[in-house]
């Protein structure tokens, strides 16, 4: 293809490709044509559709988890982005790299006002590390380019790229070149020798691992200093990533409730944070403390997001000499899976027995499965992905994302009912793309968290409060809705039940849901 | 209840009552927590569950244009409304009054940036001609009659009032009086006198019409200027609402399509805009004009949005000396319903003999049902409803709004299978609330305008592009999917089946869902 002729659209798939991006989550519409036919012209860029730009824009986190790399999007005005929100909101959480390309009104056309007309910048910026609208189609390029390093540059982060229509279809686009991320700064000495003085001071310490941090080799850093110094190790309680199971290092995580937190935690004096924020409860509560930490611990920051945090845990762990242990013993310790009543942990049981090597956890499992990621640490090998900015409605996304990402892979959805629902369409792409996703729904038929929310601050027992928290009126029906969008399903009303679906759906190709009923 | 002792929460609910406003649609979390346990201490309010935010928003707006007064949302944090956002989007396209409010972090724990943290109030003023975030317990009430007042006022629009969670659970609330809203200006005698010199000139003259102006009071005196002036008459293509039918004065609607309109206003000279902006396409399109009139038409104002149309519309006539017109005859023409071959004019044929008298039908039908608007302008008397903002997924949500504003009148949802999909949930609240909605699907499989569109921009026919514009694989069926949700449905493959059931389904009791497939 000849650079000279080609349109703004032709430039952008073909710089997409050039820096890698080959993967595509889309829902387009009228002013995303051209990119559209812009893929028949330049082969390479796969692309999969969404029936919902959240299911888009969920996808595309959970394919960059997995992948290492980012996706694209490509959704429709600003309407569209804005269906994308919640889960872009998740992305930005996690800090996944995601290519938000956004189509919108021409530029001449925009003063009119259409009625699709909106703020579409206004909108992409609170979730973005990283927001441009093209104004011609030269500038396509390499604001493609830009995009891509702005996303990729640590910790990574959700970069919009909003397209009027007319840079798309004018010719002068060109190719622009990939731009490599910004070096990823690593820890001062002095801040890991101070830290190092802490961990001697002999007082009770917390390090609080957070996204990279939770990768193999800084856990295994991680491990040699709590091994060497007593200090507690957790990671936070949402986490974009989690590679664990038999054979693996392993850590617990701050539980989401700040009572339980703060119990867990009495008398640690040091809060070490490594790659996280100070951490907050999820929600404020009349009376309480914002902070899941003692109110009188220090808080200490070995290392930041955006620096490389397995290197300053690797210096800390040589800083206080602590000796480098084995990888844990690969052991399954409890064969069995879950039998009797369907509880958390006997759901936890049957997974920990039953997930399939180097398979990949979706958890959007709320309430119901608190006993599963504990539940699991003994499981196969495996990574375990989680909702991370409280954005419900990301999980069956996540899943595709992720199975698009690792055709290899089983991709297992744990997905509470209630959170389902909010983006229910993923079951639809995952049979267009036969993708081997097992969906276990946990229909409880409630807003289960909410009631606990609701006695932690009402203490209400009224009906039209509870009617608000109460999904069970009519039961959703789990089994013909995925059959509705080619998703093959099953009930299963007991552990036996569950167990055999489970093992069976693991074993065959394409998607399958179970409905498990919690009584 | 003793005003000193209520909470923030309870004077909302109060004020809220107070206010009239008596409708909440509602997808909650933990920060709403306090207005539900409200709800069960003051009783008044009708709630209604949505499991997804986009159902809330567009319930909201389907509801407050029939009721002709405001219903309220209830959503949870940014992320929350951020999944509202497409259909508040339309709401303030149909200027609809909507008292749109949002739980949030509590006011101390914002800073501490918890997962669910994000820009709010960012998110929220795009669609809002209110916006405010509450900061005490004691001004709630007050910000509540404010917002009621804001969006009432004419044109109406979306009002938006942010909650965090402490200003809802601390003491001190107070109720506050309704405010009437601002009074609807008058058009000056000058504009009126000008407008009916452009009128006389004898000069093609087409009187665009929107809004308020498409009420039966003001069509009359907008057919009295037409039939003494021999101006056209043509609505906006998007209309929030048009009482029409047998019995009832009629109007055209602008054609979607530039090209269509540019032909059907060939040869107009003056263009009066009578409660609508200078018109334009939806779209650009290269090298064609953005104005849906030929380019050496001048445009004149009658009256804005914001001003009483029916009364300049009546000064106008009045000063043109109109004779006052007989509203047209009640008579059925063709009282056959459509047979043959599934078409758009076969379907509509059925639905101009079949519909029932008071019906509201709610047309998401996109490209299918282009015959649709036309073929029932001699149906029983009805409203029709538009998606006036192009966000599609408002079809459904406008639809179980409608019909709990108007309990004693049948819904019909003419819905586009494609857009249906953005938010099915809808279907599930028409159970539980037990909705005399008929809904109507068409099942083409694909996304039909976007293949009209990729033609008109690419020209293009490879497999890529169009993949990316077929949703028949796999085929989504309906069928399953509402009754999945609780709503009784079946398919229709012939006329003849959808006559028979469109028929029996407007005669019973509660949701039904029709899956017209489109060969």
């Amino acid at each position: 293809m000849n650079e000279t002729s080609m349109n703004g659209a032709e430039s952008l798939v073909q710089t997409l490709l050039d820096c890698g991006v080959d993967t595509c989550f889309a829902n387009p519409g009228t002013s995303e044509m051209h990119f559209v036919a812009a893929l028949d012209r330049i082969p390479g860029m796969r692309c999969v559709l969404g029936l919902f730009e959240g299911v888009v824009t969920g996808a595309a986190d959970g394919y960059a988890r997995i992948k290492g790399k980012p996706a694209a999007t490509l959704l429709h005005c600003g309407p569209g982005l804005a269906n994308g929100l919640a889960n872009l909101h998740n992305a930005r959480r996690a800090n996944t790299p995601v290519i938000n390309i956004v189509g919108d009104q021409a530029t001449y056309h925009r003063p009119f006002d259409a009625p699709l007309t909106a703020d579409t910048e206004g909108w992409a910026r609170p979730v973005s590390v990283w927001t441009r609208t093209a104004t011609t189609a030269g500038s396509v390029g390499s604001a493609a380019a830009a995009a891509i390093q702005a996303a990729c540059t640590a910790p990574g982060g959700v970069a919009s790229l909003i397209l009027p229509s007319d840079v798309c279809w004018d010719v002068g686009g060109l190719v622009a070149a990939p731009l490599a991320p910004l070096p990823t700064p690593r820890v001062a000495p002095d801040v890991v020798a101070q830290m190092a003085r802490v961990l001697r001071s002999g007082q009770p310490t917390l390090l609080l691992l957070a996204g990279r941090a939770l990768e193999q080799e800084a856990l295994a850093s991680a491990q040699r200093i709590a091994a060497a110094t007593d200090a507690r190790l957790l990671s936070t309680t949402s986490n974009a990533r989690v590679a664990r199971g038999r054979g693996r290092f392993a850590v617990e995580r701050l539980p989401y409730f700040g009572d339980k937190a703060r119990e867990l935690l009495t008398g640690i004096a040091n809060v070490i944070l490594v790659g996280t924020p100070v951490p907050a409860t999820f929600f404020a509560y009349p009376g309480k403390s914002p902070r899941p930490y003692p109110q009188d611990a220090a808080v200490h920051v070995l290392a930041r997001a955006e620096e490389d945090l397995a290197d300053a845990l690797a210096r800390l762990a040589d800083e206080l000499n602590a000796p480098h242990l084995p990888a844990p013993a690969a052991v399954l310790v409890n064969p069995q899976p879950g039998s009797g009543a369907i509880t958390s942990a006997a759901v936890a049981q049957s997974l920990n027995a039953l997930l399939p090597e180097g398979a990949i956890v979706v958890d959007e499992s709320v309430s119901f499965g608190h006993a599963f990621y504990p539940g699991t640490v003994n499981a196969a090998a495996h990574d375990w992905l989680q909702v991370t900015g409280g954005a419900i409605g990301d999980g069956l996304p996540l899943a595709l994302g992720a199975a698009i990402a690792a055709p290899q892979r089983r991709v297992i959805a744990l997905q509470a009912d209630g959170s389902g629902m909010y983006t229910l369409q993923a079951l639809w792409s995952m049979a267009r793309e036969k993708l081997d996703v097992t969906v276990v729904v946990l229909a409880n038929r409630k807003y289960a968290i909410l009631q606990h929310e609701l006695a932690s601050v009402g203490a209400t027992t009224g009906k039209t409060a509870l009617d608000m928290l109460d999904i069970g009126n009519p039961d959703l029906a789990w089994v013909p809705l995925a059959t509705g969008m080619g998703v093959a399903a099953a009930r299963a009303e007991s552990m036996a039940q569950f167990n055999e679906l489970f093992a069976m759906a693991n074993r065959q190709t394409g998607p399958f849901l179970i409905e498990l009923v919690i009584p």
